[in-house]
Parts: structure tokens; sequence; C-alpha cells
């Protein structure tokens, strides 16, 4: 039977401050992308949520950011290569420990937010952050889009590259992500989401915001874990891709 | 030939700014107590600062801290135990990826400034921090003063703890260390000190703030890393060793 | 007609992290106390929440608190009486610009969390925070518990002291709160709570957690702003105080 | 008497951190350019800094910077446009308290390292801090380059400008400054410095890199304050220039 990842960002409160309902997300995920501390994720929430993926048998990558609270590591931060080198490499061990205390451990890397989409075109940042990666460990696969630069950096390094989609972004006809303050770059309808999914999926194409239909390489699909409906929505796309007979498994 | 242990605070600085001299110190210490980012230490600094270490064969040990860098973490935060455990086990991660990056790794746990000094006595903190070593490694040795409430709560997990010495500190008739903030608890000549650290090395034995002389257990020396002179103290406490026929070599 | 103050907590929200409704909140209380970003509290949240009391009229006094975002200002710090004078003098003033920029300004100091109880029996550093609020203006009033040591260091300095009472914290017997870590510490029930500060407000006296009826000096009563329920709680309060004939409106 | 302003970056220690030599900077310089906590700066080391200028009549200008203090501040950072506005009203409200606490006040706003050169072009980040320099107070003065769009932006609001060159960094043909990662975007050697200055001050006039001589507008010249050397530099300056019958003196 044809399977597919599920992934979305957990871990990401801070102290008193609490985002997304861990707990239920990972009911229905194969693959969570925890916070390393650096946009969001104190060590003892993050024990708590790796604990909780733990039980559930779903699989811990870790989600290196730019140093910034205040922004969420949604600010492109013009970070010298040698210092996101070592601030990601830092990272990773950071959740590695706390995985292990929680009973799992660190299965993938995934960047966060502003570092992510700026290691889709920067190539030095990409290098960077995929030389961090095959530091730590060069048996670590990393995640991002299908063709980015990161992916390029990652090949030369031998790293295992897992194409990603999102749920429920708008694509432009480039295969591009619709930047996410314009009008449309963020889909809301459960029913629609899903069915994008499916077509994902069972096709390997999605529609573009032009109206033309493009290829698209996928290995897992992402779900936002902080937004109203979150959960719905990794539901709903379950259930579809269900129907279509694939099943959501964690990437080999 | 009877050995003991010189260590040292190093990889205290932070971004733009520098603390101490790491490279110097290497060169004459035996273990580096290396910061964990949460009182000092950005990552690239720590790269730096371990892969030195690396060189000259020293060994590394994770300095964690209260996560407070704007007091250097010699104030006392009043931490929740889970929240201390936590936050010991994200430092001892991150350092040893930066420790692997570098060509080394973490081999033994040292807690830093006030964290240091509460662990003495505090039982829920210290408990806090032992299960933290314990859940990350083990086999990770812990060093603090004998007697501390820390030894008997790491001791209480099968720990291996190793009580150290502190070359320019007064003591206490109790054998405590005379509270930094008083007049005479820092030592700065030194002759004074390396005649001291031999007495204490050779017979045991430490004179008191009172003119007392009481019996200190040691397998470790620790010299401070970032006062003016320390290096020039390091050299001299190793050349008064080795006319006692005492060589500086790692606690094993 | 009397009158009695109602103080809250608000602005307590740092970056993408959301922390209680400071908008409804600003319908029903009189004064509020606005976190200055060592606990929580981002510049641009500050300006919202100040603009929106502002517009309601509401006062606002600066929330000062130890630097410890992760700890949510809960946790004790030793600090320094030097370092916590400057730190309070540096957040009064970001707010005092903050709170022009909304259209209003700082009419009072209170502290936070773990400050706040610290400064009833610390003298060290209620004199430190007394010598901060006198410095940047002698004319801001000081919000605690009548009979603290912050109090009497205040009055020392010639500043003006307002007592107030907790809506929802149980009282020992020597007229101080009960630590919340205890069980009934808090109060739940909304209209026990409003019938307890109508009976505080009316008659100067509380009951006791053995029992005991106690004096207590108030005039202003703070409701939290952070629990689920804060703002029914508010607004029980005010509809119980004016059925006894007590209206809120800002100590004078 | 001509005269010209020397200002130079100061109060940028942290905690136990030390950088320049504020003291002997102050001796020497008309204008100081005080961190603001965001980039460097702890409240208690401000004060010092603060209050050694007012000793001096040395005038304090509000250093304001992105919230990085482990870049130092000399990272661009995609701030949004309303973050950056609150987050600089936050930063010269703090100063403004820590001035008064030393006895002087802020009397202008200079942006520091990476927002420095974002604003000299970046539209939306130099509103978003002309707007925060208005909402302060609309009488202070800002330092930048001529013809930045800084200025733009401040002259649209009404705010005073004031043009300043760098003694010791090289100018590109168009205006701009070399680049400071290149080769020679720095110069070291003090009587070159100080030569230069005297040109720039006495005809308007700077050599360029491609050794072409192109106009320059002036009205303050600045020193880095955390150099090797930066005093002596700072000295030479002014000697050179008293040589030319120049004399210090902040901008009017």
């Amino acid at each position: 039977m044809p399977t597919v990842d599920l992934n979305a960002d957990l871990g990401e409160s801070f102290g008193v401050w609490r985002l997304g309902d861990d707990e239920a997300m990972l009911d229905v995920i194969t693959s969570a992308n925890v916070a390393c501390g650096f946009h969001a994720g104190d060590p003892a929430g993050l024990i708590t949520t790796c604990r909780a993926a733990a039980e559930r048998g779903v699989r811990i990558g870790a989600q290196v950011s730019y140093r910034d609270l205040a922004g969420f590591g949604r600010r492109f931060v013009d970070a010298d290569p040698r210092d996101l080198t070592a601030d990601v490499i830092y990272q990773i061990g950071a959740l590695q420990a706390i995985a292990k205390a929680a009973g799992t451990r660190v299965s993938y890397v995934k960047p966060h937010g502003a570092l992510y989409h700026s290691l889709l075109s920067n190539h030095a940042q990409a290098r960077a952050v995929a030389e961090a990666v095959h530091t730590v460990d060069p048996e670590l696969p990393v995640l991002s889009l299908y063709g980015s630069v990161f992916f390029a950096e990652a090949h030369r390094l031998g790293l295992r590259t897992v194409p990603e989609a999102f749920a429920d972004r708008a694509y432009r006809p480039d295969g591009k992500l619709l930047d996410r303050k314009l009008r449309g770059a963020l889909l809301h309808d459960e029913a629609e989401i899903a069915e994008r999914v499916a077509m994902m999926v069972t096709t390997g194409r999605v529609v573009a915001v032009d109206g033309s239909t493009i290829p698209i390489t996928v290995e897992s699909i992402c779900v936002h874990g902080d937004t109203a409906g979150a959960v719905a929505i990794a539901y709903a796309v379950r259930d579809r891709l269900r129907r279509e007979g694939v099943e959501l498994a964690a990437f080999t």
C-alpha cells in the first residue's frame, strides 16, 4: 500500500506561553518537527513534547532556526555562515539529548521559518546548514522543497533529502510558495486542503495560483501546527488520503 | 608518579565579547570546563575552544549554568527542579554536538557559578542536576566539592564524583569556601597559590582563614580562567607541583 | 460615593505568544499593570495594549520584573541591588516612551511575580527598587502589600504607597499570602471571590485560611489577567461592589 | 572658530563582558552614541557610562539597534516596520530614563551596525525608525550619512538630520562606504586617518578608493570606540584638526 509522511511543527511553546496542541497533533502526524530553543521551545516543554511523540511512535526532527525568540524565527537574519553552522550544530545536539531523555532520538532535520525560506535560494546559508547536519550525523535526512539550493548542498555532502509539500499553502506556477503575506497564500478550508493533498500524493501534481497544473515531488506533507483548526485539517488530510488507499507512515 | 588534574573555565566569550585567553590556558590545564551557552559561550566560539582543546588533548567538561547571560550565571535563580533538569540536559547535549564537531567529546560535567554554589546545599536543585547528568549519560563524572549535597545525589544515582579544590580561594574552617564578596576570599599571589596547591595535593590539607589546618579531598585543582594573571597562576601551580614530583594529568 | 481601584497584569504576550485578553480586561479594570519586556511584553504588543488602555481611560503602571523571559519573572533571582536599580530604571523608561507613543503615560509602578514577593521582605532589593522609582520620578506611586519592606523603603524616600489586596488569593493569619504552590492558595469561584472582595473593601477585613478574620488595608484590588475566567471574575467583582455602593475608580 | 562634532559608540559592554574604554574615549569625544540594550549595554553599565559622559559634558545619543545580542547588531534582520518602530521607541525611552538617572539626557539618535546600513537604502525600515524618533520627541536630531533614505524619511517628518563621516572607513566613488568585509575598508594608521578627517572637515572632500576626490557633507566625525588604538586615533584626529584651527564641539 502506498504511504506518505505527515509532518507538523511542534514544541513551539516557551515558558508560560503555549502554542498549538502538541498532544492532539501527535495523534495524527507521523513526523514531528520539534523546536530547538532558538525560535521557540523551552527545554522542559521540549521533553514533554518528545515524550508524547515517543509514546505514539511519532518520529522527531530537529526544527532548527535563526536565534530569534522575539521574531519566532520568522525574520531573515543575515547570519554569517560560520555562526550559522555552529548554531545549527548546537541546536541539533541540544534536541538529541532532550529526545534521548524522552526515550527517543532525532531522526531528521528541518529548518524553520525564515531559515527555511532562505535555504531555498541562499547558497552560503544552505551550505552552512548542510554542513552542520553532516557534522552532527551524516545519516540524518533533511526536509525541504524539491529543487531547493539546500537540497543541492545536502546532496553534495551525501545527505539524504526528503522533499515535502505544504498542505495549506498556494503554489506559484514556478513551483515556489506564494509569499505568505499575499492574499490567498494560505488555504483554510479543510475539504479543499485535503483534496489538494490527495491530488499531490496520487498524481504528483498541484494546481498553481494561475490555474495551471504543475508537477510536485513529495515524500512528506506539511500541515501547520499552530493555526486554528490545525488538528482538524490534519485529520481531514489523513481521512481523504485513506479513501485513496494511501496510509500515513514516516518516510523511510 | 603521582598526578593531579588541573581544570579551568573556558569558552566564556559571547559574540564580540571576549573573556579569558582560552588558547594560552589550554597549553597548561588538563581539563577544560566549557560554557554551554546559558551563562556564556556562543556556538561558533565554543567550537573554536573545543577544537583548541582537542588539538592539545585537553579533556572537555560541560560547564552547565542557570539561564542568565546578563548575570553570567553568578546569581542564584530559584529554578524549578523540573526546569533545571531539562535545562541541564539541553546544555550538555548542545555541547556534545559542538565537541563532536571539534573532534572530541564531553567527558564530565561541572556546574557553573551560582549553580555550583547552590548545589553544595540545595537538595532539590542538586537532585535535578544529578538526574540530568544521569539521563544524558550515566558514565559522565561530575566535579564539585567533597561533601557537597550534589555529590550525595550523584552517588545515589551511581555517578562518579571528582572532588576538586580551588587554587585561589580562601577556605573556612568547616571546609567551605569563603564568600567571594568577602575580603581575602580571593588569593592573587602566584607563589602563594602554587605553594597552597602543593600542600593540598601532597598532604591533603589546607590552611583555613582562621589559621587552622583542615583536611581536603582533591582529585582536581581549579584555577580561574578569567582573571588577570590566570595563565601565569596556572603555570606557577604546574611548576610548583612538578618540583614535588606531581605531574598534571586528567583524572581517570 | 466610595470607590476602589481594580488592577490587573496586562501586556504579557511576547511575539507570537498570546497571554490573557487585554482588550476585554481593559473594559472593566481601572489600572493596568503593563509588562516592561523583562518577564514578558514585546514593544509592539505593549504599544497596542497601552493604546487600548488610553482609549478607555485606564491608567497604566509599569510592571517591572527580574530579567527572566524563560521563567516569566516568577523565579527569585539574587540580583545585585545596583543591577536591580538600573534594570528597573531601564524598564520604567522603556514603558514611558511606549505609553507616550500610545497617547498616555506611566502613572505608577508595581513589581511583578518573584520580584513582588521578594520586596515584601528583602531589604536590599526593596531599597534598590524604591530608589529606581524615585530616580525616574518621585511622584510615581508604588503598589504592594500593606506592611511590606518595599513600602518602608518607599516611605523613606517620600514615595506614595498604594496598598492592594488580591481578589483570588488565600491569606495567612499573619496577613501574608499563602504560597501559590500550596493547595487552596488560589480561589476560583467567581461568586466567592466577589463576596470576599466586597468584605475587604467595605469592612477592611478578610477571612484567613485558618478561619480567623484579619484586618486588611486596601486602596486597590488585584485580579489576575492570565487565568481562565479572569475577565468574568473581574466583572463579578465589579458588580458585587456596585451592589455595596462602591464604584471602581483609579486611585487618586 | 570653526567646529566639528566627534562621536563614538560607547556603553557596549554587557554584564561581565567589557568592550572599549568608555572613560578614556569620553575625555576626547563630544558626542557619545550609547547602546540601548538591544545589541549591547546592560542597564547598570549604561548608567556608569552616562554618568561619566555627564561629568565631562559629553552629549548622549541613543544608539538604537536590531534585537541581536549574539550578533552585536551587526546582522541585518528583516524586521517588520511596525515591530521596528516599537523596538526603537522602547530603546530610546529606556536610555532616556538611564540618562536622567545619570543627570543628563538623550540628545539625538543614531542607528547602530546593520540597522545603520539598512537605513541607508531600505525605505520601510528607514520610515519605521524615523517615525519612532518623531513619536518619542520630534526635537531629537538623527545621525546618518548624507543622502541616506533615513534622512529623506526624517525630513519628511521634520526631524533635524546631522550628516556624519567615518574617520577610518574607505569610501567608494559614489560616496558610500566600502563593505567592511572587503580588504582596505578599515584604515588603521592614526596619522593617515587624522589627515583624512582634516581634509573632510576643511575642504568637504575625501579621496575614494579609486583615487578620485568626492564631495562629503559632514557635521560630525565618527571614530570607532571598540578597536585597538581607538582612543589614540581620536586624539590624533582632535590634534590634527586643531592645527587647522578647528575645535571639537557638539553639533548645535
